[in-house]
């Protein structure tokens, strides 16, 4: 057993940066050392929290006790950050989206080849209990073959007040949240994306996405629908899949929801009901004695799991949970949704 | 004031022939004379309600008493009967969908204006509560303008279980269900439609459709979501709509649902919920006082207006409110539909 206790520089100590520093408190194998942020506001903090403040970052690079460098920074900083802290010899936590491009990710992945050092993307949402709930059903069949899938986030804020509105930066919701919902999607279907087609919003006039609807074709035929809003004054569910034998719905973070499951055949001749101006028997429901419902499944998780996985990848004792070949995945399917919205087209792939 | 009481004779007296019937006994200018179907257990039917049952189509068209044929047959056949009605002389109402394809509309709308007989196709949900509500809100400006509509019918029991099962007779559920959706949508969103990305889908392994998803996208960038299965345990809400100043819900023909109206700008900062394994500000709701819920409104409405609005038109004292140019849009885009899931490709169009 190895009790090495790593020391890890937070670079970029905005939003997601403190949080790190937060949950890192609880994770006894990594000590949070010190903070290189450009912000003086936030230079201040990281003293308050007695954390080394670094002058600049050559002088993280520099410093032999330094482990790991945690990125979170706007997103177009990842790559340069990423390339000289793998060649200076340090393990990288990276914020997401990974990079700006897969360019960048195939850069970033040769260079942790080559340097021997952990190149990991912190995909965090793999540890939401609303995704783990949905990838029991669907990996334990309890709706029988799962054909479909929405998963959506709402917000009605718009964007959020800083670099995330800036294309230079890698601003837009795509990048934001999507990179979430699609790297989910692709672990909840894991066979091939044969096509995409997308549509980015531009409601608020910023000169980033404030939302995007993206529709997937599986090889072999199941759909998915992945859609991130932030000019949603209603909030549609989190989740929505539906199987031969069931669907299950999640509306909220608070886990609110149902499985609906068909237990027997209803032989019974549907009993037209009144839908509107006319009658309807396709969409009458079901008898009651035919379908069960039942909450959906609690899952315990932690996603403090993300550091262990990533000291255990370190010591090789374990296999790593976000593989880089998966984020180069989602990399190149987002790029996909940005040609399809643009070209108003089906972008066809094997990927 | 004309009081001419107009005879009618229902030629297919199936399920929906026979809700016609009921509907018509409280229109007093239409009386249902006469009825022909080719089965036996229905001509029975027919005998109870003191209809007279004519042995064949050709002697109803003889039949000069007889003012206006309605056809609700299954829909390959509404075609060569309509031909022949109007050629005999008698108005037509013909069940939705009006014909098999865009040519055969054309067929009949020649034919209509030739014989100067009216050709009108049932599409009764127009004359739904929750289609209404929503068409309120959108044109009253209600939620501002609103940019995005998605509307849905889900059940979960399949395709009805008649011809609706065989492609021959123009079964499926974009034919059955989608040609309402379809027709309301283009009422909400009158400009023209550029592009139509859909996805049939054949779940239960019938020869036609069991679901319908299209994405439509409108001449000034608005876009709309329409969607029918019929292989859904549970169901998503009937209509849900987005605007610049809110949003609108409605889960079901029951009504329920909420607006919910944005007051004020939230000048607070956003407090970050949580949200799974981690945090978010983008999508924490707003400050409850900044934003009004209030249930749906409430439109009186009464499908005998479609029976109304007929007598009208041939009287023409009124204009009509089902137009055969919008019949026959409806019939081209559900085209573009079948070749876009068939193509697998956006079928641009500028209709």
């Amino acid at each position: 057993m190895n009790n090495k206790i790593y020391s890890l520089v937070i670079v970029g100590y905005g939003g997601m940066g403190s949080q790190h520093g937060r949950k890192l408190e609880e994770v006894s194998r990594i000590k949070v050392t010190g903070v290189y942020d450009i912000k003086e506001v936030r230079q201040a903090e990281a003293r308050t929290k007695g954390y080394k403040v670094y002058e600049d970052y050559q002088a993280v690079l520099d410093d032999p006790s330094v482990d790991i460098i945690l990125i979170a920074t706007p997103n177009d900083s990842h790559h340069p950050i990423t390339l000289q802290a793998l060649h200076a010899g340090k393990h990288v936590i990276c914020e997401k989206p990974a990079m700006m491009n897969s360019q960048e990710v195939k850069d970033v992945m040769s260079a942790s080849e080559e340097t021997g050092k952990v190149f990991m993307v912190h995909q965090n949402r793999r540890w939401d209990e609303d995704y783990l709930a949905i990838k029991k059903l669907v990996d334990e069949k309890e709706l029988g073959d799962v054909f479909y899938v929405e998963t959506r986030v709402h917000g009605s804020r718009g964007i959020p007040g800083d670099w995330r509105h800036d294309l230079k930066h890698g601003g837009g919701m795509l990048l934001d949240w999507g990179v979430h919902l699609l790297d989910r999607l692709l672990i909840l279907f894991p066979e091939k994306v044969t096509s995409v087609y997308a549509k980015l919003s531009y409601i608020l006039g910023h000169e980033v996405d404030d939302g995007v609807k993206v529709y997937l074709t599986f090889e072999g035929g199941r759909t998915a629908l992945m859609e991130v809003g932030t000019t949603n004054f209603i909030t549609l569910p989190l989740w929505y899949v539906t199987g031969l034998n069931g669907a299950a719905v999640i509306e909220d973070w608070d886990m609110n929801g149902k499985v609906a499951k068909w237990d027997q055949a209803d032989t019974s001749d549907a009993v037209p009901i009144v839908a509107g101006a006319g009658l309807t028997k396709t969409m009458a429901p079901r008898a009651e004695n035919t379908v069960s419902e039942y909450p959906v499944p609690r899952v315990e998780c932690d996603v403090r799991d993300f550091y262990y996985n990533f000291i255990d990848t370190i010591e090789n004792t374990a296999e790593r949970i976000v593989t880089n070949e998966e984020v180069l995945r989602i990399m190149t399917l987002m790029e996909a949704v940005f040609e399809s919205d643009k070209t108003g087209e089906v972008v066809h792939l094997n990927l």
